[in-house]
């Protein structure tokens, strides 16, 4: 989970994905799966699954509620890397927590919005070229309302104490006497949808361990079988953590034109010298570097003709932490470099957009304008798939990467 | 709700029934509805069916867990009352909630139970003469796994808070951190059976009546109607409730031959001259007097004939207990007095069983002799529908009725 490793394992990926198949070596494949995570329950288990010569099964959930932000290109670069290391992996598109989320919202419109989801997490992972032929989305309403599962439901809610139940929701979602009782029944579903997901693990920002452990706990109580965990760390949003809680606008959507990226990054929180809980070198750690990596490219360049001095180029965190911490990387120097790093990200996903009217039409049904103005704007603002949930609270994994005010913008 | 009214009613409903079918007045009609109830909320909704030339469709639930017992005698009199004022009473064989109780019963099992539960409730209204043509069962496992019903359960779940549903469950689930979850999700199941069983009013014991208010405000948030609820007093059991809650195997079987019958009502507790939380004063006063009515007889009858005296016979609760608070009618003469009115009551029933060779089928499969003897004893003494509930409270409303002791034959 070292910087070197990152390296290694996305050049690694790189060979394979331009070889045309996974020509990974066994412990390649594991570098690539555990690159930048905080930390992972039970490897064994997806150890086991490459040993049999499968593609291990792992499951990401996300509610389909507001538009898909630069946020979701953390949780996206780590989907990225386990495609890349020959992984299955499942997006749940969990429609029926979208519909709890706001109930207002109609069946119908939480159906588009899944649909744009889809579009938009496939042309994502495309553009940063891992392949997609093993990405698979799966609608919770498709099985989470099924006589099998809700017997199960009604099991495990026999077989774990309320108190369990609160302790394992108790990082993502709301707690209080007053809290809707849903919450206590989240971590219940979650927990089941490994099994009906038939999935080697879960993935999932570190804010989920306790939810994790009690996954581990909870499946054999029904015969079933425990899953594997792998966690992202919490990451400080990419404007800073005041600012995207306190204006949602200044989220950078996924189709903003390049000159909106620049003015909202121009206008993200920074203080200089500090890297600990800076969105901005959060953002270069666990997407543009990776991501540049995926696509084969030199690494982040900065470009400093302004002051006439050659163009400085990274592909090594640590490096960049340490030039920013001594004002060699200053913000007014790493503002533009990440702008203009986001813009080529997203440069094919807008292409792939405009290419398509019925991704148009369905990004009209699934977010028409009057109700984006008013009511999606709270939506936006949370990072976890759970409806309700409060902002994570900082986490001892994710201290590491230092998150003073709550981490929105998380897996 | 008075002795007076109950008498007026039950004569009004042997005219009825012997009549053929209801020509009762609306008065007559709630008269019987309301006859010896501890509270009705609502009223008015009841009425209003009538009013518009329905017949009120009323449900009460029980869980198909233990073999029926004498303590369902409570519950069934007042069905068969209910039935007798032209109600339609749908009896929901909560077999859902019999598999959570005991998570080992096979749904092959329980299914045989619902069928035993059907069997003898049917046969116990038939022996006290009341028509059982708009008596319906209903498994809760026809519709608790429906896709519509579900996504109820986790709407309310979203719209009640996790205190309202403590609450609400508060009389009839056991509370505490470590209680199971489910315990919370009962009162939201319970609450949307009102919708889908598409029913005017709810039957159930004074100890549901925090369930009942919850139900009144919930439904609404949905869409839906709130119902009327009408409830029995707690009932102190029959054979005194330290007695039944430590030997279940003193509980009266309703295939007890009438010697066992006799024998077990010699050894209930009953303190001479006590009538406040005396079971068998109750038991005449909710299902020996009650159906003596509904049959058309003159009463309940003592036999002094051992004391050269002439036989006695009551129609009236109040008179009893003056005479037992007397020492006129003494435990001495009033044992063997009910051993014989149980007896005559419980004749028909096994006169049915007896001739069914499918029924008899039916209990071995549903009572294997070895679950009996070991696991069953258990589940035996719980008296609400509601796995895992606490042996009830006493109530305000039952402190009338006075049940110094927990009542667990309640309805």
């Amino acid at each position: 989970m070292t910087t070197d490793s990152t390296l290694a394992a996305t050049a690694d990926a790189k060979l394979a994905i331009s070889g045309g198949d996974n020509k990974l070596t066994k412990e390649q494949q594991l570098a690539l799966i555990n690159v930048n995570l905080a930390e992972v329950l039970n490897p064994e288990i997806i150890e086991k699954a490459i040993d049999e010569g499968r593609a291990p099964r792992i499951y990401w959930g996300t509610a389909t509620t507001g538009r898909p932000h630069c946020g979701y290109l953390v949780p996206a670069i780590k989907i990225a890397q386990l495609l890349a290391a020959g992984c299955h992996v499942i997006v749940l598109l969990a429609d029926i927590h979208a519909v709890l989320d706001n109930l207002k919202s109609t069946v119908e419109l939480v159906g588009f919005r899944a649909k744009y989801y889809e579009r938009t997490i496939t042309a994502l992972l495309k553009a940063v070229g891992v392949p997609t032929d093993k990405l698979e989305f799966v609608l919770g309403s498709s099985y989470q309302k099924s006589p099998d599962y809700i017997m199960d439901v009604y099991k495990l809610a026999t077989l774990v104490s309320e108190h369990d139940a609160k302790k394992a929701g108790a990082e993502v979602v709301k707690q209080s006497d007053n809290a809707p009782l849903s919450g206590l029944l989240y971590p219940i579903l979650q927990v089941l949808d490994e099994e009906y997901l038939k999935v080697d693990a879960q993935f999932g920002g570190v804010d989920q361990r306790k939810l994790f452990a009690a996954a581990k706990e909870w499946l054999p109580r029904l015969g079933y079988k425990e899953r594997a965990h792998i966690m992202n760390p919490m990451v400080p949003g990419l404007q800073g953590s005041k600012m995207s809680s306190s204006d949602p606008d200044s989220k950078i959507d996924l189709l903003d034109a390049p000159d909106v990226v620049v003015k909202k990054i121009r206008k993200a929180e920074a203080a200089p010298k500090v890297t600990e809980g800076n969105g901005l070198i959060s953002f270069i750690e666990y997407v543009l570097l990776p991501a540049a990596q995926l696509l084969g490219k030199e690494g982040f360049r900065v470009d400093r003709s302004r002051d006439n001095l050659e163009d400085l180029v990274y592909t090594d965190i640590a490096k960049i932490k340490a030039d920013y911490e001594n004002d060699v990387l200053t913000p007014q120097l790493v503002k533009p470099a990440i702008s203009a790093a986001i813009n080529d990200l997203l440069a094919p996903i807008q292409t792939a957009y405009q290419a398509c009217p019925e991704w148009q039409e369905i990004a009209t049904k699934a977010y028409p304008p009057e109700v984006k103005v008013k009511k999606e704007k709270k939506v936006k603002n949370k990072g976890t798939r759970y409806p309700g949930a409060a902002p994570a609270k900082p986490q001892e994994a994710a201290k590491e990467e230092a998150t003073p005010e709550p981490a929105t913008e998380n897996a």
